[in-house]
């Protein structure tokens, strides 16, 4: 187990590393809706794209951009995802980035090409950006980089989500002490009209390209890949890492005992900010952990949490304060994941209320108290195999349709 | 197109079909819970499963017995799933069907094997079935079988259905006129503990038993298979047909015209009672039926169909009556399938409003007024091929999280 130290600073806790967040008046609120991310130095960079088909103009050149593995800033519009625009919206992304890249190398902060912006977008979708707006908001959000701005950064990137959600932790490589932090948005893809889980993270940390790479692909899976409010899935999902080596450790290289400590680090920071996401679940009155152990392989049991994870039924019954085994059982079933039907067993907290797929007889009022909880724990053991999945999720209250069918387009 | 026309009579329509629906307890409230449909001759049967990896004993038994493909009766209590009911739960439902067969002998209607006994149970899962209060509901329904008791049996096999759902139709085969009446049960799949779609149809056609099995496949994977309310799947959806082929007409066959006649038939038959299944829908206040076409195959039409229509954004949308086409969108996207992301269309009724991904302007009045119409249609046009799926399901109101919350097990 590595030693992390949770820290304070979001996104410029790392050395070398400033932001900024503005607002360029893309959300009629007023509210700021323009988050910079800068390196002073180029830094390697990886990013896991949505696999939605419907992916926006910004994802479709971040990933273009990314290709190089070297990114010096982050530019994100919140208000507006860009999406479904046609032509037009591709022709404005590759805009933002030549603009930030622009602004950025007229204000000396060294020679930036277009190519070393990553964008993103979050909001509205099938309305162009208004470009007038965004480039004046480019502009103000290179004026005002700053090393501690980190929390105008994760309130700019903000959509219909309660609160800023931001981490920054310590941990060590070697003698050198390694900084990452990080930003996420998103209240469980439930949002008006789209939310996406956007997040950047950012670390001083010197590390070679396929090494960052893989990390960050392994950590989605089991960090944002594993929550889930409704099993939506938006067209402008993105988790961008910036690494600049400014700790100047030795470099971490794939399968190396420090790509190890780096990954633990990585996996706790996006798993707390991914939790972060399932709290702020639009009308969620419960926070649910699925645990799926002795599966086959991985796969199933993921298969199996997301299944009862996703849920209505299982949902509405936490919703309802009511251990309704049944519906949790039947979810199993359907999930299409290997099982033996004849030996499930299914745990409230520590409470054990299924054994061999037969229920027990259990304690009412113990029960009735767990459920209460507003945080809730259910773990189903397939008897299979030793993988393991855990799934966070929310409940299925009234205020979810209140607010996803109040909200006019 | 076949001549189809609906008469009274559902599942006792055919000649040589009795029914009975009686009431022997296993409901608290007193309501009819035991129905029992038989043949006054051996009729060829085929069945259709969940494919729910839980599936229950009676579905375990009945998979057993359908083998023979013949059968006599058919047997279902409701308000009793006989599920997760681990080794008692076979022996009960073994004793079921011999219960049935000892009775339906005894009264002289011929020397009945329990194999020719085919067995379904639906309501609350993990409680053992009250053996003796069904042993004397079988004598009870055995006791009031008659030639239009159509209702009766409909009627028991209802768990929080709010009406009770039959249907016959007549047609030619040849010369002679055919009959297939049928009965389902379920409110979308989303009952109290466990509601599940439970069917059973009869026919006097003659028939051979791969014909019927083929037909009923096909059938089911075009109405059953396609409703949705939540996308839940019981540990005892079953479809069972009966053929016994009183109408004397020339037996039809694999792969001839006369299969044609009988599938099309058949599928009016089933796609109208599904259909009955979503308007029941918990909590349902709109009917939708949304259309894919233009597909590369029928699963990847299908899969985006249902996709959207699981969609808990889209369904609130619709609730909320606000064409909110991102959403729409966003499920085509994420749903897997093979999709040109440049090139969709979406009708709601005749207006469009989305072309080559790009949301037109629309008259908003005019759509507005379509909103408010119970039963909607949204067409996609995924302009790739020219494969089409139909789903049906309903929209997600603030009455399904109530419904299905406030039930306490």
């Amino acid at each position: 187990m590595v030693k992390v130290k949770v820290i304070s600073g979001g996104v410029t806790a790392s050395s070398g590393f400033k932001a900024s967040g503005v607002s360029c008046g893309i959300k009629g609120s007023g509210r700021k809706d323009l988050a910079l991310i800068f390196s002073e130095v180029p830094a390697i960079a990886a990013v896991v794209f949505t696999t939605n088909k419907m992916a926006a103009p910004p994802v479709l050149i971040s990933k273009k951009h990314v290709q190089e593995g070297v990114a010096q800033a982050v530019v994100i519009n919140s208000g507006n995802a860009n999406s479904c625009t046609g032509r037009r919206g591709i022709t404005d992304a590759i805009e933002m980035a030549k603009i930030t890249a622009g602004e950025l190398t007229k204000k000396c902060l060294g020679k930036i090409s277009p190519y070393q912006i990553l964008l993103a977008s979050t909001g509205i979708i099938g309305v162009p950006l208004p470009m007038d707006k965004l480039k004046r908001g480019i502009q103000n959000a290179v004026a005002s980089l700053s090393y501690d701005a980190h929390l105008d950064a994760a309130e700019a990137i903000m959509t219909t989500d309660s609160f800023p959600k931001e981490m920054a932790i310590e941990f060590k490589i070697g003698n050198k002490t390694i900084t990452l932090g990080g930003m996420t948005k998103g209240a469980g893809m439930i949002a008006p009209n789209m939310a996406t889980t956007l997040s950047v993270l950012t670390s001083d940390i010197r590390i070679s390209h396929s090494c960052l790479k893989r990390a960050l692909r392994k950590s989605v899976d089991k960090s944002f890949n594993m929550i889930t409010v409704d099993g939506e899935m938006s067209t402008n999902d993105m988790v961008v890492i910036l690494a600049n080596g400014i700790a100047q450790n030795q470099e971490v290289v794939e399968d190396s005992k420090d790509a190890l400590i780096f990954q633990e680090a990585l996996d706790f920071l996006t798993q707390e900010l991914a939790k972060m996401v399932v709290r702020d679940g639009e009308g969620a009155t419960k926070f649910i952990e699925i645990i799926v152990r002795g599966g086959k392989s991985f796969e199933d049991a993921k298969t199996i949490a997301m299944t009862v994870a996703n849920s209505n039924l299982v949902k509405t019954a936490f919703f309802g304060e009511d251990i309704n085994w049944g519906r949790i059982i039947a979810s199993i079933g359907h999930s299409g994941a290997e099982i033996n039907p004849h030996d499930i067993d299914i745990y409230l907290s520590h409470h054990q209320i299924v054994k061999g797929s037969v229920g027990l007889p259990f304690n009412e009022g113990e029960i009735k108290e767990v459920l209460k909880d507003k945080e809730i724990r259910v773990t189903i053991d397939l008897n299979l195999g030793d993988s393991i999945a855990t799934v966070w999720t929310t409940d299925l209250s009234y205020d979810y349709v209140k607010i996803n069918a109040a909200y006019k387009t």
